[in-house]
């Protein structure tokens, strides 16, 4: 059932009380049950219970925010929807104007570091609202302050228009078939659903029980029938050379990995805080460990004809993973690659039909996911279809527009994601996910996480309780197993550090990894513009200790 | 021929000035040939032609310095040898009292965390000199400032004492026979001999000549006659695999690998401004970077019985590389080990006796030297002797005692070397070289290094010239030719940057590997007691631009 109301990014003012009348739009909310509800946006244009705000109210906002999308603001002039319509991109200067609620913007500029490509041209000259109940993504309050940076105008209530923003499609929509989701998950995108634990839950057990596990769909989760599915591996031209039926998988010999997968926009929200960037605001559980069950990658390869084998594989440079979840849009389907070298340093490349010894869950890639340990979560495709062996990198959107981090002084306007190679093995991280004081002793315990990518692994973690002037070893839960170069799974760990003599503190976690390699001090030093990557000393402010 | 007056190490106040006369002392410099003094305290003792400092003089020292080291300072007790002698370690309280000269320390707690183990105790109620003749890593300034850190007392002149303090071997001494080498290099130790290029030298080229490769050396340069050379591989109980002659080891093929080798110790000159650290104070140039040519490894180990390969070599987990340099006071060889894994994630691991096309210069191990690619240039033995398959790293000071880092918080009287592991892969590093102002353009030029271990490319470089506020991305000479993960060669950059309109700046660098890892931004949170590892980002302070 798609839940509408927990959405953390969702003011309650937004949904469903900052909201716009305007004459004739039919009330519908009421008469649709919650489970049809699809869209925030129908908030915004179904409760006609609000008066329309009065100028003096609009005009308290100075600044472009997400508290004024949609709404009317008289400093703006007012625009017919005929005018809003022409400019549909095509016609004189092929500028591109939407609407939203009764917001007029000019997206031509915009529509070039979209990040879901020229998607947004579907809404040229018209309203953005039926695409929005598509890319529901869109439902996040970092979108909304980027819309109003665009506005232009007011748009003068107009029948037709508003019955084409409200043409909500009566089926169930594309997200009506989502799995239930543990209420212990703080939601940062409702659909595609994204979530993340609570962080102090990370830190309980060295495996993230399954229903705590982060969950960074792109997309709505497929359904898919076991006894329909069929795992594909094809040639660059598309030729056939593995077909495998979930059963058939299933009898290939099982290999069980322990990996961590982290999204690479875990702690986005550090970043979005020294300069916005785009993208849902992890706040550090976008990371989770299990162990994972499955057929090995090389073993599913080697089933291709001898003559495949030796001329295709030997010739392929990147294996693409493309899923069965789709683009409710446009039935593209999510999809990425990594380098074939990866399958070289690491056997145990899954495709995985089990977490933590339960059936892979549907929201984690049921019935089969990709997992590559070491390497980032995006390339971890879930609802896993097919494997392309290929000379080129996957050219879907994440792989090649996505997924890449640039340096400080890169943005929007000079961007060029060539430049930049796609997100693989990933920087040493660590986080503190707990911390308590113990009043009698004057300490502060603290737990957390450290990992790092390429298998590498911790050798130690280093805490400190006056923002980093002095430090003190942690203890690391799994210090003695862990092996130099194939540790894919993470190492918790506990300190306890005397308590400052009173007043505020800084707590602050930095890991060290087999390599030597340690973390940046500050978040400011490795923004990039799509928030990714962030592995700066974790720091958690302590009010009173 | 051993060069007794280059090191920037030596202050000339020290070296031939600053010294202390007593009665009897025999002058002998002048009837030695400069080639045959083989240590800086010669000229302590016996430069006979300056006054004894008066009272007045030496108090002028108001702090443990290097200055003072070996002067007779009045605020302190005198001694008698005899009592000088009594504490040798073994009589009553155990203390351990050295004498260096006018100078009485008490070196008892010291011992414990001396770098060179218990060596010191040899020198137990004794002069030291002797001993620092055969160990001349202890021509250095930051040595004498810890041993003035430990006086007690002056020592009453002594005629026997003195003696056997300037007992020299008159035989040509242990560093009789090392090479020539080049003025261009800054020497940072004389004996063993440890010098780096000056930076600006090392972005001329992407290859370092081999004049100017940095020489780190922890032995005197044995002198190897290549018709008595003999490789030799052994199994953990030293019976031998393989034992081939220079002659044998060139008909295997050869293979060229385009491999940097950096000291852990580069750049420790920084962590040593934030705390003291022992070791010599390199400044940025203790890495270069070269084309090796050799046979693998892997190619001498397949020599070895089949059964023994089958048996040995599946058993074993490190590989011990043994020099044949030996220390001239106990004959031990210097020796270190890698992991076995590193053999089979980097196929040139090389016994190479190629350094740019040439036959391997003897500062750099001729005829034959380890070449681990991404390793640690503590490992890639020098003057390779046997490799010896084992079940444990090698026993060596090296290996066990030195080359491991630990946290900021760890000092001498805490450390335990068996917590860190040994470094191995290194992390990610970059420095500035060479930097100058366009003047009419308001610009500034800099070129540098950047390098990480493991084989990982670099894929982008950040400089500033305001501390690290604003950053701009470098050019890559070599961006598009690296390979993700078997890219052991550096990665020179240029940066054209617009320079601060008046004043001092601070240029910095940071780089960017495959992995995504970057580089720490103060020397400070990396600290360690060995002054090891400094990667933070590079600064250099310019004065005017």
């Amino acid at each position: 059932m798609f839940r509408f109301t927990s959405s953390r990014l969702l003011r309650p003012a937004l949904a469903l009380t900052a909201t716009v009348t305007t004459a004739g739009l039919v009330h519908r909310t009421a008469s649709k049950p919650q489970s049809q509800r699809n869209s925030f946006n129908d908030a915004l244009w179904n409760t006609t219970i609000h008066p329309l705000p009065a100028a003096s109210e609009a005009s308290q906002f100075s600044e472009p925010s997400a508290d004024r999308a949609g709404l009317e603001i008289p400093e703006f002039p007012s625009f017919k929807a005929s005018e809003v319509r022409s400019h549909d991109g095509k016609k004189g200067d092929r500028s591109v104007w939407v609407g939203y609620g009764r917001g007029v913007y000019d997206v031509t500029e915009f529509a070039a570091s979209h990040p879901g490509g020229d998607q947004i041209l579907r809404a040229a000259g018209g309203p953005l609202e039926p695409h929005w109940r598509l890319y529901a993504q869109h439902n996040a309050e970092w979108v909304l302050e980027i819309l109003e940076e665009l506005r232009i105008g007011n748009l003068m209530p107009d029948e037709e228009w508003i019955q084409e923003a409200e043409d909500i499609n009566e089926e169930a929509g594309p997200y009506a078939e989502e799995p239930i989701r543990s209420p212990k998950l703080i939601v940062q995108g409702e659909a595609p659903f994204n979530a993340e634990p609570e962080l102090k839950l990370l830190v309980h057990d060295q495996l993230t029980p399954n229903d705590l596990f982060y969950v960074r769909n792109h997309m709505p989760v497929p359904v898919i029938h076991p006894e329909e599915y069929r795992l594909e591996v094809v040639d660059t031209n598309g030729k056939m050379l593995v077909s495998l039926s979930l059963e058939d998988l299933k009898k290939l010999p099982k290999h069980v990995v322990a990996a961590t997968i982290q999204c690479a926009g875990n702690r986005r929200n550090e970043l979005d805080a020294v300069k916005k960037v785009k993208g849902g605001r992890w706040e550090g559980g976008a990371i989770s460990n299990a162990e994972w069950g499955g057929a090995r990658l090389a073993d599913v390869l080697a089933l291709s004809p001898s003559s495949a084998k030796t001329i295709e594989i030997s010739e392929a440079h990147h294996l693409c993973f493309e899923g069965l979840d789709t683009d409710p849009g446009t039935g593209a389907v999510y999809a990425a690659s990594i380098p074939v070298d990866v399958l070289h340093r690491v056997p145990d490349v899954l495709l995985a039909y089990e977490m933590n010894g339960e059936t892979l869950p549907r929201d984690h890639g049921y019935p089969v996911r990709a997992v590559v340990p070491g390497i980032v979560g995006a390339r971890c495709v879930k609802w896993l279809g097919r494997v392309v062996l290929s000379k080129e990198e996957s050219t879907s959107h994440w792989q090649r527009q996505d997924y890449r981090s640039f340096s400080p002084g890169v943005d929007w306007d000079t961007v060029d994601f060539t430049k930049a190679p796609s997100i693989q093995e990933m920087p040493v991280v660590s986080s503190i996910c707990d911390h308590s004081l113990d009043g009698e002793k004057k300490t502060i315990s603290m737990s957390g996480y450290a990992w790092s990518g390429d298998g590498k692994g911790i050798i130690r973690v280093d805490v400190s309780a006056d923002g980093g002037k002095t430090w003190q070893e942690a203890a690391l839960r799994k210090k003695g197993s862990q092996k130099r170069n194939e540790t894919y799974d993470w190492t918790l760990w506990d300190a306890t550090i005397k308590a400052p003599a009173n007043g505020k503190t800084e707590l602050v976690c930095k890991a060290v990894d087999s390599a030597y390699n340690t973390q940046p001090e500050r978040a400011e030093s490795i923004w990039n513009l799509r928030g990714l990557l962030n592995n700066a000393w974790h720091r958690v402010d302590v009010d009173k200790v």
